[in-house]
């Protein structure tokens, strides 16, 4: 990190100075009482539980359309304490139990909402926002309009973001064509400045941007940008790429040159890109695009602003474990940003800076270094944001600066979205315009440079008290790095070249006698990824035998050894991930980041599990009576039978087999014979990671050797995962004596679902239809905890069902071996057939909304959704484990619970709702072993949601969860008399 | 409590001045160099676990005749750390792998300690002590011989100690004709003092005294008293009863006064008894005493102690949550030493004092108190230990007092016990002997009064940290207390009159159609206890429907009032527990305490279970990830059936019923044909204690309810306490899916057991041989938990049959109404005929060494004891459920935890032994659900010891544990994406 050069330290503070006074007697508008109260504000900045719920309910709010409801949910979020404060501006105080007074009072708190809306939106269309901008041309500001809008989930809400852009420009070209002359505004040091100034969210330009694949991302993106950049040319406008998310940036950037590096477009100078002062990598970004520049010959303008995903940043790499690419300090971005604009100064012969700033020590700092460099002030411009920051757009414009709003155009529903994003920033206690405005912070200290002493990399309030059971789920892969793209090609490719070898068995010692199996490639059937001989069920005894003999010394293995034995085989998956990962690709079909997904959870299987067993495996004392001595030991159970599934092929065998071991358990392991290799090299890692011969037995085979192994009389537990009618039957066969056996036998059984998601009137739609769509297409639905249901709020069905047809038709279906693969694949012709049998089965009973065909060879299944589905249909009952979603109309939440809680199973379930009430009766009434609130359904992870279901989805404690370990054994309780001789040892 | 007059404090200063010159230059044999390092000696006063392995290694090793198995002891006791501190001395530095060096080693261990044991013990027999009697004598020492000896555990032990005593007395008249005179000792105020004295152990003249029955108490002791007492008033002789532990403190002092009551003792001048001043009751006990010597006109002694069972009857007492009666401070001990003391010294005239102490301050106090009084120096005497505080002796005998010490005649070998007692009271902190011969406190300090300010009633090093359940055990009565006696008695009779009536169905709103049935005493078959309607298998699914019905309040009625519903209950069982203990008395045969145990664990099964649910029942957070919430919660399962058994007829239902209830469940009870009055009682109480209609519904009858129940679809849960037949066919049932059904059963089944104790060659056969009777006859040997086998080790296996049978054919068998009875019937006449059935096999099969018959009428049987039983046999693997004991040998250890392995069950087991080896080895190894090191192996404590086996005797989570509640309930993880709009709550 640089130091800020302490010389120009005077040379700030006196602008700061003289731009204070320029500003003075001003109040920013949303500090004006005339909209919002004083008090409502500051209560929201003193209580952060009261902001969130304030801003929650204004973020919700255009979502509603019932007044009734309005006032409903103003009670939910803001309670009945709230109404005295709010009561009076919009209308609370008159509420009633009434209907007229609910109705009454609803439309005030909207029509208030709607109004302060309008202060940072200049018009819902381009037509409606015109006078405004004309306005501000005319008071010295020019404007950069950012059209708003919904999220991009389909390919028609691209082309609709695609044709909005195009429209917009041509309207304002238009409207800018005879406004009177701004010199300012007009030219600077590098040639003429257009009027227009549109600024572009990539993102909204197609539902496939996605740094995991570059190249269809680019190619999707451009091919949309291109009509816009024509006309932009023709005109001329500018045009700026907003700057989103951090893990799209590098994506971002690499559009953005390659697009301008097309020969069409290489020579167009108004060209932008949004930078932000809060990322890392934000100087090295500017320092590659001046090497670009000098190359392409043509200007750019870089706009720098300190950035706007912080909070959504950071969270999502933390629950990642991702590295946080983003400055963890306020301070360290403030800083950054006066190095990087003395850089964008410094660099104004090939770029015209821009730089968004509401603070007054950075206006100020810009201008001193810009003085120091002899800069003219035509050099840059400075962009604040549209009905924010007032008295500095005054002071700005008044010190005879180039100045910009970036002004947003667009319905109000989805603008309010923005509104509180600019609520919030302007509230934290970062803020200077809080700092400024409301705390009146002496001018001295706010012009003072950014404070770095001392400063902590992390800030407290986001920071993770290290977990009693020292425990971190694996990060997945970060495909936004292109190092990690590579790996993966390569892994592929090593893969393929070993492509339909015959392995030797993994069952050291054990003679099996069954048939030799061949596991194929789901996306090419001809393709044999690898052949192992397999056990005939009268090898089976064998194995338990074996087991048997050599419990003994691995019950008595120390606790620690065997914990280490988990962490080994952690280490060993960790450094085979990639190749394990395509070895998955091929022999079950998955997509890259589910099979690395699994991968992540496998490693976290072991790791979790060592570290729970540490935890539970010292003996713990029980009652504080003295004379006595009353300790709880767990012993293991003995001889454990892990029937595994294909899906998850080295997760969930991984975690069975594991705990099974680190219990002190030998385990007889049967994989499934859809994914023989994966098991076979699950064997492999635990034999390499020293578990001895005896006490992991592979099994490979069919349902013959699961039945023989459930049988078994010297079988103490059973840990399933499969479908319901082997798990029936395998609780049915386990609970009959056989003879000879000596302990009643313990069967967890993870089975199937037939899992819901709720959509209630206040969902975020975006949020749920992509949620809804990954939930049941992730995998090719090939998930026990995929959505095979959705149940919509009448309010809204329609307009759902909309927006989720073009969303599942935009989805990328094909080889899962190329990275921008959406959906791969079912496991084999068998699982085809029986989902297109449901799908025929649909069609009769409901109405068909999707459907489609592939091209490709292979086992696929297009997504496929039905409407109007009733709970009595076959498709909304039955385990289909493929990408089929069934849609059905519920008449209020109560009954949309109703709806979910209808079938057999209670495994995973959804809600999508801003309505906390709702919430609240779904955490009480849904009745599944895991719900999400607003988020997808899948995915569980380690530790974090320990998973599992019950009704007939599964007996037995949830996997990954502090409670699992304890079903492989059996608990002891040894209670000493210390009292001898009439006296205890000494406590 | 009384402060000390400080008037006399310059007087006792004097005095005790004085006898400290007497004593100087003087060593306690104690502290001397010679025979124990003080090194040693240091070490255990500093590290108080080593100083409690040093002696426990004291206290077994006259067990031990093999001289490896010493050395092997030594080093299990004290490691080999402690080698080259004893090796000199001990010989164990010569020690090596070699036999040879290990014998010699051994040998020289033993020599030392025995040589230690002579410095405390006069001789072996009265003929080897009398020479050392006879040397004290001529030295001006009187003496009172204590005839030291295993504990009393059958009628031929209490014969063969009265016999000494009557030998000891003859012999010691022989002895002491011809010394010559010594006034000081053959005088006092009262009149002539007989040379001979013989302190009593009263406990050792029955295996009967126990004071829930007084009067038998006394006839059993008395009975062999006499013949000792005539002897001494013939020859004449004086005779001590010593004080023991704190529970038969009154009934001792009832002994004595009833005996010296009797016309023929009523004149006996020379009975005496210790009082102990650490008994909060003994100054009352003096002024009843003193009453009573009016009444009588003969004079007694008191011999006034501090108290010698201070570590165990305080433990014992907290242990059963009783208020410990003694002083819990030694000062507050020493102060009412000072206040007995001159109590006894101002009743000199009724009374003959005798003060046991090696205090100087005591000492010195008593002769400023006697100097007030203006005594002559004949009026008191003061006793010490023979062996112990030599300066003290010489002192106050050179100070011209009657000195008498007390002097152990016996064995070496049970003599190390006594001797073990006597170095722990001297090495503690408090000892006065170790404060002036170790610490070497100023004289000041060691004559200063008591120092009672700021003391509390506590002491640190047994204090009770709160549980973080808040739950303490229930104490059950102690029968030592009248009133307690008398409310069973009173109970007892009002059950009586209500005996044959026919009650109201506590199952409101069922309609049963099953045929009324009645319940018997099993003591007295004819007599009905009760009658009550029944349900028939088709009255099941109408009680599960009102369940299914009831269930939804129910789920959504709050934690808080879940639990006070189950705070109420036990409230409920308080008011009425004489009364409900005295039903199960009559309705299933228990002897008073073990009624009266199964109240105060269903009590505990109430208040432990509410308070493990208010625990358990409040969401915990998974994972600290920002931006997400995952929240555990537990829901019910549903419907519960609660199968119960008979033996435990309100504690075990209790248990199953309160843990379906509080988590939320509905519940169908089936209460055991054979105990239908105590399941109509549990009911009723759960009904006034709130619990709804619906919730709780009691099905009387008998297994084709059961099976009806199992069987239902509507079932969620299965608790089944029984036997192994029925709970494997529960198993099988429950693991079928019915038509219809929607979840999967979970069935907790607790079965039988085939239980067994191991004896070692290390064990105290005082312990093993009362632990192993009380087990395996303890409610007639119906309890799942109780001893059937017994595996001892061959080394000792013939004296442990000869004392076992003995201690067998003591036991009092009879009508379980009397207090006395320590075994009543068994349950009925079928149960009788199987158990029968098994002792013809057991003849067939092994060598019968004890059998009897009772004369009463009813379903008795009397303990019957096999040995030389083979694993093989029948009656070694088949669970029996009565007083049906069979003895194994065992070549080792390790032999022995492989006889009782090796049957199908694994329930619970006991060690007695007292090698920390073997201990730790069937820590590891030996295969039950509950294991139980040197104690009894019935009575499990709820949440001590949490209840339950493995194998065949059982599946499921131990009841009474933390672990059992999360059986009645699923397991939901709710997991909410916290971040919207790109901003999460603070956290």
């Amino acid at each position: 990190m640089l130091e800020v050069p302490s010389p120009l330290e005077p040379l700030v503070s006196r602008i700061g100075e003289q731009l204070a006074r320029l500003s003075a007697g001003r109040t920013p508008t949303l500090f004006e009482g005339r909209w919002w109260s004083h008090q409502a504000l500051n209560l929201a900045m003193q209580d952060g539980q009261f902001k969130t719920q304030l801003f929650r309910f204004i973020d919700v709010l255009p979502s509603i359309t019932d007044d009734e409801q309005v006032v409903m949910l103003a009670r939910e979020y803001l309670g009945e304490g709230a109404t005295p404060l709010f009561g009076t501006h919009w209308g609370l105080k008159a509420l009633s139990a009434t209907s007229l007074g609910a109705r009454l009072s609803g439309k005030a708190i909207r029509s208030q909402v709607e109004h302060m809306a309008r202060t940072f939106i200049a018009g819902a269309t381009v037509e409606e926002a015109a006078p405004r901008l004309t306005e501000l041309w005319h008071h010295g500001r020019a404007w950069s309009v950012d059209l708003l809008g919904e999220a991009t989930i389909s390919d028609r809400e691209a082309d609709r973001y695609r044709d909005r852009c195009v429209e917009a420009l041509t309207r304002l070209a238009q409207e800018v064509a005879h406004w009177s002359t701004v010199p300012l505004f007009e030219r600077n040091h590098l040639g003429p400045i257009p009027r227009v100034q549109l600024s572009i969210k990539i993102s909204a330009l197609s539902p496939h941007l996605d740094p995991i694949d570059p190249e269809g991302s680019y190619r999707s993106v451009a091919s949309r940008l291109r009509p816009i950049l024509d006309l932009a040319m023709r005109l001329p406008a500018s045009l700026i790429f907003d700057m989103e998310q951090a893990d799209t940036k590098t994506l971002l950037v690499e559009i953005f040159t390659r697009l301008f590096s097309e020969p069409s477009y290489k020579d167009y100078p108004y060209a932008g890109l949004a930078l932000q002062a809060y990322h890392r990598e934000t100087a090295r970004d500017i320092e590659e695009l001046l090497t670009w520049v000098r190359r392409r010959g043509a200007p750019m303008t870089i706009r720098l602003v300190k950035g706007a995903y912080w909070d959504s940043d950071t969270i999502r790499y933390r629950q990642r474990n991702w590295p946080v690419p983003l400055f963890e300090q306020k301070a360290l971005t403030d800083a950054n940003y006066e190095v990087l604009a003395s850089l964008l100064l410094a660099q104004s012969s090939l770029i015209r800076p821009a730089f968004g700033t509401h603070n007054l020590r950075t206006l100020a700092y810009i201008e001193a270094v810009a003085e120091s460099l002899k800069l003219s002030p035509e050099t840059w411009e400075y962009q604040m944001i549209f009905g924010m920051a007032e008295p500095f757009q005054h002071a700005v414009t008044q010190y005879g600066r180039r100045l910009r709003l970036y002004t947003p155009v667009g319905d109000l529903l989805p603008g309010m979205a923005y509104l509180v994003r600019r609520l919030l920033e302007n509230t934290s206690n970062e803020s200077f315009l809080r700092k400024e405005y409301v705390e009146s912070q002496a001018l001295t200290t706010l012009l003072a440079p950014p404070v770095l002493a001392g400063v902590s990399q992390r800030q407290p309030s986001l920071s993770q008290p290290a977990s009693a059971q020292e425990f971190h789920n694996e990060p997945q892969r970060d495909f936004a790095q292109v190092d990690s793209r590579t790996a993966m090609q390569q892994a592929i490719a090593t893969v393929r070249s070993q492509l339909g070898r015959q392995w030797t068995s993994s069952s050291r010692g054990l003679r099996l006698t069954g048939p030799l199996i061949e596991s194929h490639n789901p996306g090419r059937p001809d393709e044999v990824v690898g052949r192992l001989s397999s056990a005939s069920s009268g090898d089976v005894d064998q194995a338990v035998r074996r087991a048997v003999q050599a419990w003994e010394s691995w019950h008595d293995t120390p606790t620690e050894q065997r914990v280490n034995i988990l962490r080994a085989a952690a280490s060993l998956m960790r450094t085979r991930r990639d190749e394990l990962a395509a070895w998955e690709v091929m022999e079950c079909g998955k997509p890259w980041r589910e099979a690395d997904a699994d991968l992540a959870e496998a490693i976290d299987f072991l790791e979790y599990y060592a570290a729970s067993w540490r935890n539970l495996a010292s003996p713990k004392r029980l009652g504080q009576e003295p004379g006595e001595l009353n300790q709880r030991f767990y012993s293991p159970r003995g001889v454990t039978a892990v029937i595994a599934p294909w899906n998850f092929p080295l997760a969930i065998p991984t975690g069975m087999v594991s705990a099974a071991l680190v219990t002190g358990n030998p385990v007889i392991f049967k994989p499934s014979e859809r994914s023989p290799m994966m098991g076979h090299w699950l064997t492999e890692i635990l034999h390499e990671a020293s578990v001895p011969e005896g006490i992991i037995n592979c099994l490979q085979g069919g349902p013959d050797i699961g039945r023989a192994l459930v049988r078994h009389p010297d079988i103490a537990t059973i840990a399933f995962t499969g479908s319901k009618d082997v798990g029936l039957s395998i609780l049915k066969d386990a609970g009959t004596l056989m003879p000879g056996q000596q302990m009643v036998k313990r069967v967890l059984a993870e089975m199937g679902g037939k899992n819901a998601i709720v959509v209630d009137e206040t969902a975020d739609l975006d949020d749920a239809i992509t949620g809804v769509v990954s939930s049941f297409t992730g995998y090719a639905g090939q998930k026990c905890s995929a959505c095979s249901r959705t149940i919509v709020h009448a309010a809204i069905y329609e307009n759902f069902l909309d927006r989720l047809k073009e969303a599942v038709l935009s989805l990328k279906i094909g080889n899962p071996e190329e990275p921008g693969t959406q959906i791969g694949p079912v496991i084999d012709r068998r699982a085809q057939a029986k989902i297109q049998e449901y799908i025929e089965i649909g069609k009769k009973e409901a109405r068909l909304l999707v459907e489609g065909t592939v091209a490709e060879p292979g086992w696929y299944i297009v997504p496929t959704v039905f409407a109007d589905v009733a709970s009595t249909h076959r498709i909304a009952q039955e385990e289909i484990f493929g990408p089929l979603l069934s849609v059905m109309k519920a008449t209020s939440f109560q009954d949309a619970l109703t709806l979910a809680n209808s079938t057999a199973y209670a495994l995973t379930g959804g809600v999508y709702s801003r309505s906390p009430a709702n919430l609240e009766l779904a955490r009480q009434r849904f009745d599944v072993g895991n719900l999400y609130l607003n988020r997808p359904i899948t995915g569980a992870l380690v530790g974090r949601q320990p998973f599992g279901g019950h009704r007939l989805s599964g007996v037995g404690a949830k996997a990954g969860g502090e409670e699992y370990l304890t079903q492989f054994v059996v608990t002891r309780v040894v209670s000493e008399q210390t009292l001898r001789r009439g006296f205890a040892p000494p406590e």
